[in-house]
């Protein structure tokens, strides 16, 4: 069932869908859903429109925050910030968009574009650029499938305002996250203008859907004493998205977290418990969940999803929040087709996070008889 | 006598002027001047207008470089990165430029806007907002007597392109530093747009001119067997600069220099020799020299201008070129009454480069009794 408007009822269950896609990035979504559910209250519903029923030459931006997660938990935007970056790009285009549309469907970023939706009154698109969270602006589908991501505007919470016009979207982002790491490591940012046609051919689609649909079936789940952790498996099934499987359950006993060159950067370690008593599992991240190993051995690699769950409660659990002593099932979710081309490969592989010697696909092909799939 | 045109004669002095000017930063002025020189070969000499006569409503934009010098040296420019910056800002803003101004008269920034000038066949102003090469883009006269930096525009040699709209002129400085790092420690500018009788009103007037005499100065010396340093002294008499002082002569000893926050810094040490035998003085930089002590005691501090002079040549020696071994006479020159006001040393003064517990003021007058005057 697609997802055609968004009120209150919806926010929180995208919210709570939005966290497990971020793959432990993306940003906190609590923050945006609270502004974005105070500009529904004001200014009504936000509607929904399939990327298949938008004008080929509709005009689509997208709406972001750019930032450590680290970082956005504790420097509380003004609010006003995704709007104003959002209407410096249709002033410097000189055109009003048609509609707005996410960057990433995780973590914040798949509330900050709500409520731009909401201020703006126009309708928000049920597709994003990554399918997942992912740390880096050039980490897009729309980049990958020859959408520039400039001009570009990120604005702070004095109303600084940088525009980018970069000779490619890595080079937008080194330049802008420079920026970013100057106004205090999280800014807001409007990038990626494009016509209704571009957006149809390189976004992912409905996965505004898929994070509604994940965070009312893990609710769901919950109020009926079901097991939240299958409903997340069960919710993927029948999706774009692949196989979903059960890599690992433990407890975390090794949080190693830095902020530096203004990304969340770390390792995690889990020790088993139940069938995966006596075994370890390592995971490293940039922002989102980059690699896993366990006991050593590479089990689910960047762009595939993985994502630790609250296995009581079947909530995300966010990098900037894991913590020793943490129970955690860890899920691993095939991506989508569009996101595993060789050009997408090389864009978020994990050679293009410097993980020299893991091949995707044979780990992916691996992976299957190594662990149990939940859907 | 005021310069009223700049060709291939002009720009040879102009630019060892500048050197002078530069106060040991402002990057090395050959690089501009060969660009500048074959702009004009190529497209005809530069009208040169005094402050006086521009009209009021007349739309300005200056022109620079912004980068550590040591990088300068470097890191060539592809020569159309000046020019690219100040389109951006017309088109920015919708207007076309009546005049090219300089931000600072120092090093690289006194050739730039002789590049862009010849570029684009609009007059250059003779006068500029430092009076000298400062470190920050803050610290112009402009800034200093209320008017804005920005939007500020700059340019690398890839066209990758930045605007910047700041909430004050140390945020465009702190923003705009990033992105110069990031765009590997020089990039080129245009910023300060503003109105004819603002600039009137703001810039230190005449300092191309100066420019131009100090390096002819030199130059005739030379010629003439007569001693350059005192030529160089002789130049500044009746300017609206003040006294001109020998704050020491001997040799280099010890030069500490790191690029670092997108700076070049450090510390020069100088033996004394003459009539300083036994003496020595200690230069500390920031790009620019920023403050020297005799025997630990402070001589001559910003916004003064401090100035390295090969006592044979009469060349300024800029602070990436400062090397064992090498004799330099030290002049100190007092900044001119725009430049000392309570609002400018707020800015420029020693605290504002964070040197605590230095009078500006007390430093000038001690000097004028501790050293030889040269003017």
């Amino acid at each position: 069932m697609k997802l055609t408007s968004i009120g209150i009822e919806e926010i929180r269950d995208i919210a709570r869908g939005a966290a497990i896609l971020g793959c432990g990035g993306g940003g906190d979504p609590e923050i945006g859903r609270l502004m974005a559910e105070a500009a529904i209250e004001e200014l009504g519903p936000v509607t929904i429109v399939d990327p298949q029923d938008i004008a080929d030459d509709s005009f689509i931006l997208a709406s972001a925050m750019m930032g450590a997660p680290t970082v956005v938990i504790e420097k509380i935007p003004r609010g006003t910030e995704p709007l104003a970056a959002f209407r410096r790009i249709e002033k410097e285009l000189g055109k009003s968009a048609d509609a707005v549309c996410s960057m990433e469907c995780g973590g914040l970023n798949s509330t900050i574009p709500i409520l731009v939706a909401a201020q703006t009154r126009l309708p928000l698109l049920d597709g994003d650029g990554m399918g997942r969270a992912f740390p880096e602006l050039q980490m897009e589908t729309f980049s990958v499938y020859g959408v520039p991501g400039t001009p570009a505007c990120v604005v702070d919470e004095d109303g600084n305002t940088v525009i980018c016009e970069a000779s490619s979207d890595v080079e937008m982002e080194w330049l802008l996250r420079g920026v970013t790491i100057r106004m205090g490591g999280a800014a807001y940012l409007a990038h990626y203008p494009m016509s209704g046609a571009d957006f149809k051919r390189t976004a992912v689609r409905n996965t505004l859907t898929l994070a509604f649909e994940l965070g009312r079936a893990v609710r769901v789940a919950r109020a009926g004493q079901n097991d939240p952790v299958k409903a997340v498996g069960q919710t993927f099934h029948g999706t774009v998205y692949g196989d979903v499987t059960e890599l690992f359950r433990g407890k975390v006993f090794d949080v190693q977290r830095e902020t530096r060159r203004g990304f969340a950067l770390g390792k995690a370690t889990v020790n088993g418990a139940d069938e995966f008593d006596g075994s370890i599992l390592t995971i490293s991240f940039q922002n989102e969940n980059l690699v896993a190993w366990r006991d050593g051995k590479a089990v689910a690699t960047v762009p595939d999803l993985i994502i630790f769950l609250d296995p009581e409660t079947g909530e995300a659990i966010p990098t900037e929040r894991l913590r020793y002593g943490q129970r955690a099932a860890i899920l691993c979710v095939a991506a989508p087709p569009i996101m595993t081309s060789l050009e997408s490969l090389a864009v978020w592989g994990p050679l293009a996070f410097g993980y020299t010697g893991l091949d995707y696909w044979s780990i992916r092909i691996a992976r299957t008889s190594l662990v149990s799939k939940l859907s």
